[in-house]
C-alpha cells in the first residue's frame, strides 16, 4: 500500500499519530523535499521517526516513480509531504501511477499553509484562490499571479501568495556542462515578494493593488517562532529582518473583511494608527 | 497559556503528536463541539488522550469564555477544535478576550476540510471562497452562498460547500416553553445540499449553474473511510446511500481544470462516460 503521509507545518513532532505509526512500520520511508521544507532537518526526522529517510526530489518523483512504488502490491510505503499530500502541489500523478499498477493508496492528512495561515486572523471563508510566485530573473518575470489577484480581489476576496524555494538548483554554467553541482538553497522573503508585486503593478498598471495596499507577512507559520507582520505592502518590503528565518507567505487583503478582524490583525501592524486608517478607508466592507 | 489544538478530521489518532503533549498535561480540556464532529465519541477520546473533556457548546464559548480561560495566565489550557483551530469557524473573539486577559496563546494546528477536500483530486489552486448551506425551512432559504458561488464560477473557481450540522438543538416549541430538552443531532447530506442548491437556482434563475454541473460529494474527508462520487448535481441528488455516513462536503467544478484532473475524479464517477462527455464541453479550460 502506498501511504502518502502529511507531516505538517514545522518540526518533527507535528506528524499525526496515524501517521507517525504507519511511518515507523513501513518497508520504506519517503520524504518529498522539493515543494516545501520542514524547520528541521532530515537526520532529526530520521531520529524522532526511528527510520532512514530518502529524500525524493523533482526528478525522482517525476520522472522515476516506480522506484518509489517498488513492491508497493505487498509492501507498505510511505511517502511523506510536508503539510499536507494535497495541499499546495499535489500528487495526482503518483496516486494515478499507483492505481494503474493496482496499488491501494492511503493518505494521511495534516495541516496546510492553505488552511493554517487562518492562525493570521483573516476567515478562510474570504481567501480566493492562491497563487505563487516565483523568483524573478533580468529575462523572466511571470505575472499571471497579477491576473489571479486582480480577480480574487474585485469580488473582495483575500490572496494568499506562496513563495518561491529553490532547493537542488543548478547553476546555467553547471548545467551546460553537466555537472551536478547544486546551489545553495533560497527561499524567498515576503520582502522580495512584496517588491516584486510593486513591480508588476508599476510595469501593468491596471491598479489591482498599490503600495498602500493592506497585506500581512508571515514566516514559520504553524511553528514555536511563528511571525505575522502587517502593514502595506511598501512597508512590507522592509519587514524581513523582523520576520526571520524561513519559509514566509504574503497575503493581500481584499476588502470583505470585518472589525473582529481588524482587532485581531491590527496587534501585528507594523504602523498602527496607519493601519487603522486605510482599513477603515478601505477594506471596512462586506 | 491558552492552547488551541486542532484533532484533523477523522479520529482519535488524528491529533498530532504535539497536541497529544498539549493535551495530556494542561490542567484543563476542552472541545468546540458544535461547528464540526469527529467520526468518534467523546468517551474514546477521553480513553485514548487519558483525559477528561469538558464539551463547550456554542453559548459557552460565546457568552462564557471567560471559565475558559480561568487562570489560563497561570496554567495551561487545551481549547480543542475539530479539524484546524483557525478552519472552517475562527475562534478569533476567544484569542482577543484572551489577549486582554494578558493570556499567552499558543496553535497546535491540523488538516482541515479545507485543505483536505483536496484527496478529491481538485488543485487546491483553483479553489475560489468556500461557502456554508444551512437546512432550509419553509421559511426560511437563505441563498447568499449563490452569489458566492456566481462570483466564483464567472472567474472558473471551484467552490467548497460546508454542509450544516444541528447539535444541541431546541424545537421551536421547547424553547417557547423554556424546556432543555434538544432534538436528536442532524448533518446534512450531499444530496440534499444538491437539491437546496437546484432550488434556489430554479428560483434565482440567473443560470449559475444546472442540474448538468459537474461537482463531487465527500464523505468522511480523512477517514479510513472516506468516499468520493462525483457527477452532476442532479445524480447527486440520490448518492447519499453511496456515500454513506457523515460528514458530508460538496465541491462544485469550475471550468479551469487540467486533463489529469479528471483522470483523477472520474475513477468516482457514477456515469464515467457522461463524466467524460460533459468535462469535455464545459470543463477542460484554462
Amino acid at each position: 500500500m502506498l501511504y502518502l503521509v502529511g507531516l505538517g507545518l514545522s518540526d518533527e513532532t507535528d506528524i499525526t499519530v496515524k501517521g507517525l505509526e504507519v511511518v515507523k512500520k513501513a518497508a520504506r520511508v519517503y520524504l518529498e523535499a522539493y515543494t516545501s521544507i520542514l524547520l528541521v532537518d532530515q537526520a532529526k526526522l530520521e531520529e524522532y521517526y526511528g527510520r532512514s529517510i530518502t529524500i525524493a526530489d523533482r526528478e525522482m518523483v517525476e520522472s522515476n516513480s516506480d522506484e518509489i512504488l517498488r513492491d508497493a502490491a505487498t509492501v507498505d510505503v510511505a511517502f511523506c509531504v510536508v503539510g499536507d499530500p494535497f495541499g499546495a502541489t499535489t500528487h495526482t500523478d503518483l496516486v494515478i501511477r499507483a492505481r494503474e499498477l493496482g496499488i491501494t493508496v492511503g493518505t494521511v492528512p495534516n495541516a496546510s499553509i492553505m488552511s493554517g495561515i487562518g492562525a493570521c486572523g483573516l476567515q478562510l471563508y474570504n481567501f480566493g484562490q492562491t497563487v505563487s510566485m516565483v523568483f524573478f530573473t533580468d529575462t523572466w518575470k511571470p505575472s499571471s499571479f497579477y491576473d489571479r489577484i486582480k480577480e480574487n480581489r474585485t469580488i473582495g476576496l483575500h490572496t494568499l501568495v506562496l513563495v518561491d524555494i529553490k532547493v537542488k538548483e543548478q547553476s546555467l554554467e553547471n548545467m551546460a556542462r553537466g555537472r551536478l553541482i547544486y546551489e545553495p538553497p533560497r527561499y524567498m522573503t515576503v520582502g522580495q515578494c512584496a517588491q516584486q508585486m510593486l513591480e508588476i503593478e508599476e510595469e501593468r498598471k491596471e491598479g489591482v493593488y498599490s503600495k498602500d495596499s493592506l497585506a500581512i507577512g508571515a514566516a514559520r507559520v504553524g511553528g514555536k517562532t511563528e511571525k505575522f507582520v502587517a502593514g502595506t505592502l511598501e512597508e512590507l518590503c522592509a519587514q524581513d529582518e523582523a520576520l526571520g528565518p524561513p519559509l514566509h507567505s504574503l497575503v493581500l487583503l481584499g476588502r470583505r473583511t470585518h472589525e473582529l478582524e481588524h482587532d485581531f490583525v491590527r496587534e501585528f501592524a507594523v504602523d498602527k494608527e496607519k493601519w487603522t486608517s486605510l482599513w477603515k478607508a478601505e477594506y471596512d466592507r462586506q
